[in-house]
Order: C-alpha cells, then structure tokens, then sequence
C-alpha cells in the first residue's frame, strides 16, 4: 500500500554532456510553468488524479486509517531534495499512497473531536481560483480589486457585530484610514493583533515620550508611572493569550487567569476582584478578554458584565470570538453573545463556524482607528496614504483568503449560517439526551453551545456515579480508562472524539477529570452519527 | 461590464410559512454542503466556471486592467450580509466581472515589479486537494501523515542550508524534542518567530528567575542586568523587523539599522561599532540580523563576516533569506550566501523563489532545541511529548501547506530551482546591460541577483548624467518625472515596474532617489518582455 522513495524514479537517466543535462531542465521547467497546451494538458491529468483523491476522501465515513504513528512517520525520512525533477505521476501516486490516504478524514460526519468539519463545495474550486490569481493581499499593487472586496466583506461582519448606521460604513468601508478589521491567518495572530493594539493605545506617544512602539516596553511603563502590564480574563481562555502575553513582553504570570464557574464562564465578582488587584499592585490593564465560546467546552462568558467592568475601569475589552462568534447569526442564540457589541476588538475565525478553509482569521475593531497604533510603512511598499492593506498588519504577505470570505457570506447568507448555526446546537443537546439515557456515559455539564464533555464509566462504578459517591481512586480509575478508551478510539479510527482535561474541585480540592470533547459543527453529522459514534466508543470500552 | 450588487439575485422569493422558508434554507444548505451527487454535480459546475477564469486570467499579457481605483473601490460599498443564499450562478458572474477581472495578472511576463511570479501548473490542483483535505496542521489529531510530511520537506530545507550529517537527520527529522524548522504564514512570521526564541533563549530561567516567557521583559532584563535590549542588522533591513521590535517590546528605536555600503550591503566596521556601542549602553544583543536580497535591491549582506562578528559577541545570528534564500540551489551563485550555514536561525520565504502559492513562510534552526524557548501547551491538544506541531509556533491552527513545499522540491528538485535562480539572474543582467545602452535610463547600481534599480532621465538632463553634473533641483525633477511615470504605467496597465526610494549621500547630504524596480523572477518572462517594458516606459514617458 505504501510506495516507498525508493520507487520513486527520478529522471535520473545520464545526460551525455552538461549541456544535454541543462536542456532538459529547461524543458522540465518550461511544461511546468509555461502557459502553453503542454502544460494545460500536464495541469488537467494532475486535476484529474488529484480530483479522485479528494472524492475518495471527501466519501469516507472512517475518520482515519488505523496506521500507527510510529510506523507512519518512519516513511517521512528522506532529507535529500530530488537532483532532478521527480516524475509527476510517481509523485501523485506516493502522495496519494502516503500522505492523503493517512490524512484525517475531517469532513466525516463521524469525526466530531475537533472544530474541523466539511466545507461547502464551492470551497474547492476557489481554492483552485485564488492560487491561479495568485494575489498578495499585503498591497494594492498586487491586489487591486481583492484588497476593496477584503474591505467589503469584513464590514458586512463588523456590521453583523457592532451595527452602526449606514453613514459610518459609507464613511469607513473603503477608507485607507479606517480599519473595520484586519483578516489574518487564525485565530492567535487576531488575539496577539487586538491586545497589541490595545498595548500601544494604553502606551502611546504623549509629550516628549514617543510612545510604546519606539521606545519599547520598560520605558513606557516607566514613563506612565506603572509598576507593569497585565492581561485578565477566564481561566479558560484559548492558549494564544499565553504567546501573546510573552511575545509582547508581559510575562506569562501577568496573564491573570480568573476561575470559571460551573458553567465554563469566567467568575465575575473574581475578575472585579482580579481588576482591584491590578489596581493595587499598581499594574496597567492592557485588556480584560471576555471569551465567546471556550475551545475546551463552548462556554460563552457574561459578555454584557464584562463591558461593564471594562467601562468603569476604562480599559480595552476584547472578546475572542474565534469559535462562538457566528452565533450571532442565529436569532435563538445570539442573545447569549449579549454585550458583544460593546468590546473594542473582537476576534472571529473564518475556519471555524464560517465553515471556510483553515487560514481565515479575524479581528474587528469598534474604533475605527485603533490598528493605527501598530502602523508601519516602508519606502517600496506599503505607502502612507495607500490602500495597501499590510500597513496595518501583524504579517506581511499574505494570501487573498477575503475570496472565500466573500463568497461564504454571499453564497450562505444570514439564514444560511444561522440554519447551520442552529442545527449544530440542536444535535449536541440530542447528544447530551442521548448521554444522559445511556448508563455508559455520564455528561459532565450541560451543553452551552455545541460543545460537549462527558465520559465513559466503567460498570463496576457507575452506581456510585449516580449515587455522587466515587472516590478520589475511583475517579482516577475512570480518568485512565477514558484516556486509554480516546487513544484506542483514534487508533482504530472508525469515529473520532477529542478529549479534554477539566480540573473539579470534590473532595476539597482541586482534581482532574478527564473528558470526552465532542465538537457538533459538521453539517453532515446525523443523529444517526452520534449513535454510531457513541455506540462504537461503547464497544471499544468492552473490549478494554 | 460591471455587474451591480443590485443584480445578484437572492433566492428572495416569499415563502408562505417560516417553516417553508426553512425547509429551503435547509435544502440550499444541503446542496452546498453533501457528498451527494448533485453536490458533486454543482461543484463542477462551479469548477468549469472557475477554471475559464483562472484561464483567461493566466493567458492575459496584461498587468493589469485600466480602471480607476477610485471608481473600483465604488463597487465594494455594502455593509449587509445577504439574507438569503445568493444565487451560485449569478455570485460567480459577479466575482469574474468585478474581482478576478480587476485583479493583478502577477502572472503576467510583463509584470515584473513586485517578488510574485507565474507558479508551476501542480500547485493549482494541489490547492483544491488541499482544501478538499482540510487539514489542521496545528496537531496530530487533525493532520496526521502531513505533519510528517512537513518535517520532511522542512529537513530537506534544512539539509541545504546546514548540510550536517545523515546521523544528525536521522535522529532529528521526526523526533518530537526536535525542530528543524517551522512553517509559518510568511517570512514576517518566520522573522519574528527567530526572534523571539533568541530573545526568550538569551533571557531563560536561571536560578530562582523564571525566565522572560512568565516574568515578562522588564523583570528579565532587570534580573540579567542589562540597561535594554537591541537587534542589530542593515539599514536595508525588511519592514517586519520593526514589527518585532515593536510587539517584543524592545522597541524600534532599539532596532538598530547600521547604514549599507553603496552595494547595499550592511557596512562591517560600522556594524561592530554598534556592536559595541550596545555593550557600552550595557544593552542586551537580542540577533544580530543579516539580510540575503533585501527587499528593495536583492542585495546579500557579508554574512560569514557577520558570522565572525555574532560568534565573537556570543550573539543569536538570523539570516532573513526570506528572498535570497533560494540562491543557495545554483552552483553558479550560492557562494553569495557563504556564511548562511553558520546561522542560528534563516527565514526562507517558500511563495518567493520556491514558486509556491503565497502563505509559506519558514523559520529554520541550527539548534534542534531553540523553539523549546516558546513552547506552549494546552489541555485540549498540544500535549507535551505529542507530534503536534502547534507546541512550537506563533500560530495555532493552520492549513497543510506544507502540501506545496513537498511537492515542489520533489517536482522542481535541486536542479530545477537552480535552472530557475540562475535564469532570473541572467535575465537581469540583460535587462541591466539593455539600460546601460539605452540613453533614456540611468542604472542605479549593479545588480546583486535579480533584482535592479533603474530610472527614467527625461532628455534635457541626460548629459548631465553622463557628466555626473546633477544639481539637487534636477534631482528632485527626475524623482517627479519617475513617480509619475510609474503611476501612469500602473494605471495604463499593460506592463509593470514597481518603484522605491533610496537614500543616496550627494551634495555632502542625504537625498532621496526615486527609483524604478524590477523583479525578475517570473520563468515566463523573456528578453522580448524585458524589452517591451522598457519600450512602454519610454512611450509613456514621451507622453508625458
């Protein structure tokens, strides 16, 4: 099944003299790159065998191969590059062979662990479209019409989110000054833009200081008289805080993680106290993070609550979004993102709940010129004044993702995503329905969205389970076999479920439970599905 | 030409009942998204139309369409999300005859201004399988054989670039611990990933100090004893290097930019002289940064001198390769990077001179346990002694670009790219000998690779540029006389040259040049191309 390097054949026939070598690379070259029949004919053979790829891929139910791991990558040893140009057929076959067929199936309706799922078809063709026009979105000169529809489409979401009138998108959607939003490659480098912004805002140049940006961290601090920086928010918040709190100089520790309640959403009388805190130890609040939709459980923190703390204490709200922001498409769950519209940044992945290709990250602005604090030019590009979209920008080159952007707002729209959004919610409460009748599962919280934790009980000890009697031993019994239970899951990999580490407080002090994630996004997951997932998880269990 | 907003149709029908309009939400939803047949039967659909797009819009010789920036901005004014699903047919109309049809042709032979090309025909059908696939390259779990797949093409690179031995890939290339590289969204990523693990590596844990990452910037430096902190590189430097400085905290004002010799090569002597102003100001030397082809002129900096002057200062050496990095594949030219090897840390920008889609930086590590300085965990994934490649990264999730990577160096190989670098520098030397024959241009400087500053002299001044008798106010006039000619060559449209400014030192001060840059990259473009934009800047200029 799997074709080694070995059989991969070069062209590695002897040329006569250098010359006759030289000649064919050009001509190698020249049917790949030239727009010519030759190459038209090379591209189509290329599309059709890479076409039956993706069919075969796109129909599996399976959510993976059972090859092990360390088997896989013994096949990923090569650190040569070719001498010569591989065979294009060879190296589709190996492809295919090595790479796609031990790829995970994250389109299966039965892959339903992670916030990955199927895309809408038109996705795929547009991936073809947006390589072939190959636009660099940093600027206008390699960009033109793409950088206005980038423009067009994250004010039709900054709209969805803060909804001014229609005088302020006249004014600022096709501004050069203005910034609605800035796309980016995920959801992290859309955290570490927001808070940086907030940094260089709450630093800025005043009276002989020249602000944060020039004269860097310590010196601003000192100037504004602060002993440091922090950053709060739940204890839940997404990982990309802790890259942006030490990337920006803050320190980890100064990343102050507020507990959450029962109900995954950050405590707030603690975050008032951890605000206080700040206060007294004399430590700038660069932002307060309201989290939308955990990457753990789905909790949707009390938005509302933290722009009335954020307010008072005149510090920058941001709300990461990444995940639980497109529930603002649904007007039966919107009111749980209630308060959104009052943060300064909101973060928003086009890889998630869009349903786009992974590489669409977002962050929105509610002050049209905060992005300026973190403005830069260069002489042979990016030209103050310009349109060139990378002036305002944590990266430099990037692709034209808006495409798909665009098309996903057009071709969905407001009730399609709202359907898509609904649907999701509707089925995970049929999984915790379902949970709960099953002896075999115990769900570990009520679904706030469309995430959800539970876990296998072994049935020796599911009485005491219902009875609230385990044991710290017997919760750490259970703990292991769920891990192991994941492990075999994924091995095997008829269906997929994600696991989780929740930590509890029973027995007096903090313990972990191990837990099983499911994520219920793909628009293809029956309820049929979820039986067959949960009953496979069931089955497995058996045989431990 | 244009087709309006107002013409794409909804699906705006009114439905009787909410549960009618529901019902066909539902069934639109459906279609786009099931592996159904008549899914299938519309992405074709989608696909054909796409694939005349991509067609013609490869085909075109043009730079660019003539249309007025103001007016195309006028085209992306809506703020509103449709509510229904507009129509698939009419969205697609819409987007050929405002997006792609106004869109840059960077494919073009004749657009030679700016560092995107024409790519090889493999990567468009690999964009739609890598869609298709839909893999997370953040973690294990949801990208399985491709993250093996990544390391392998990341070694390969690696391998050119430090050449060490079979035993050291061997133990390296898919060991956990281990990180040769990492594959981030582009070279500005790639640069200031480099640094901050020089910075978090020169300022770890030590004794009962918990290192930068947890106790922040100020209280390292504190702890270390240093007064600040520096990153030293050429004048020439790439505009991402602020932005490091900027988000690190370090401040631009500390990135010290050391002025370039009239080669546009960093000035050794005035290097080591900052080297040691910085040890005088007792400021920690975070990298010293050398560039390979600036951005501006493709110039390569001395860089097994900078070398000598990082391993005589115990100082994290980066190369910014992200353009020049390539070189290293052509017998004929890599010894202008002698010196790369002895690097802690090179960027290479794959959507460069690797000729893949726009979205591959690279950050390679001479030390195989550098990145451990920013590594992060998460309980959902990320898990420490995992494969997961996100452990190590600015970015979380991520697309399977490493797809192209792979490909290319399989498909192109050694030999290809450097048929491909050693033909961009020999077409430039054309396009550099053809000016210095033609009265019109004056040539700014040699070429170091393939880039080559140039610019127009209008005729009553050409003797004085011969005589080297410019005054400052003719000067100033050639400057204006090139911007606007660039400006209307962009606008017209038919060929393109990009433009930037240099500072030169003449009449005893620092002045600027205005000058025009071509970027010759594109395998596409022949001596008859180089020729017609010359011809077209010279008929523009007539007209002006």
């Amino acid at each position: 099944m799997t074709l080694s390097k070995q059989e991969m054949p070069n062209q590695n026939y002897l040329f006569e003299t250098e010359q006759a070598l030289h000649d064919d690379i050009k001509k190698q070259m020249n049917r790949l790159f030239a727009s010519s029949s030759q190459t038209t004919f090379l591209e189509e053979q290329i599309d059709e065998i890479t076409n039956k790829f993706s069919e075969e891929f796109l129909s599996s139910l399976d959510a993976n191969t059972h090859i092990d791991l360390d088997y896989l990558l013994s096949n990923f040893s090569e650190s040569q590059i070719p001498v010569q140009p591989t065979n294009v057929e060879s190296y589709l076959k190996y492809l295919g062979n090595n790479v796609v067929a031990h790829s995970i199936h994250t389109s299966s309706p039965q892959f339903i662990g992670h916030m990955t799922s199927a895309l809408p078809c038109f996705v795929r063709p547009l991936a073809k479209l947006m390589t072939a026009m190959n636009q660099n979105a940093v600027k206008i000169e390699t960009a033109k019409a793409l950088s206005f529809c980038e423009r067009e489409a994250l004010a039709m979401l900054h709209r969805l989110i803060y909804n001014f009138s229609d005088n302020f998108y006249d004014q600022h959607i096709q501004h050069n000054l203005s910034t609605l939003g800035i796309l980016v490659s995920g959801g992290t480098v859309a955290n570490i833009t927001a808070l940086w912004c907030a940094r260089n805002a709450a630093l800025g140049p005043k009276d002989e200081f020249l602000g944060i940006e020039k004269e860097g961290l310590t010196a601003a601090l000192d100037f504004y008289g602060y002993k440091g920086a922090a950053i709060i928010g739940s204890e839940l918040m997404h990982f990309s805080f802790d890259k942006a709190a030490d990337l920006m100089g803050i320190g980890t520790h100064r990343l102050i993680r507020v507990p959450a309640d029962c109900n995954n959403r950050v405590n707030i009388q603690a975050l008032r106290q951890a605000v206080a805190e700040c206060r007294a130890q004399n430590l700038l609040i660069i932002a307060i993070v309201g989290v939308a939709g955990t990457t753990d459980s789905g909790g949707v923190d009390y938005l509302a609550e933290i722009a009335d703390i954020t307010q008072e204490a005149h510090v920058h709200f941001h709300v990461d979004a990444a995940w639980g922001g497109p529930l603002i498409f649904s007007q039966q769950h919107r009111h749980k993102l209630a308060g959104i519209e009052r943060a300064d940044s909101v973060t928003i992945d086009g890889h998630k709940q869009l349903y786009l290709p992974i590489g669409i990250g977002m962050v929105f602005f509610r002050d049209p010129y905060k992005a300026e604090a973190i403005e830069k030019q260069a002489s042979y590009t990016m030209r103050k004044g310009s349109f060139d979209l990378g002036k305002r920008a944590l990266e430099g080159s990037r692709p034209g993702m808006a495409l798909f952007l665009h098309a996903g707002l057009n071709l969905i729209g407001l009730k399609g995503y709202e359907f898509l959004i609904d649907e999701g919610i509707r089925k995970t409460q049929y999984m915790a329905d379902r949970i709960c009748t099953m002896p075999e599962f115990e769900l570990l919280a009520e679904p706030d969205t469309n995430l959800l934790l539970y876990r296998y009980v072994p049935e020796p000890l599911r009485e005491l389970v219902a009875k609230k009697q385990l044991t710290e031993t017997d919760n750490q019994l259970i703990n292991e076999f769920n891990e192991r239970l994941q492990k075999i899951q994924r091995q095997i990999g008829r269906t997929f479920i994600s696991r989780t580490t929740k930590t509890t407080t029973r027995f007096g002090k903090e313990i972990p439970i191990i837990a099983l994630r499911a994520v219920l996004a793909n628009p293809l997951t029956t309820e049929e599905d979820i039986d067959t997932v949960l009953n496979d998880q069931i089955q497995i269990a058996a045989e431990i």
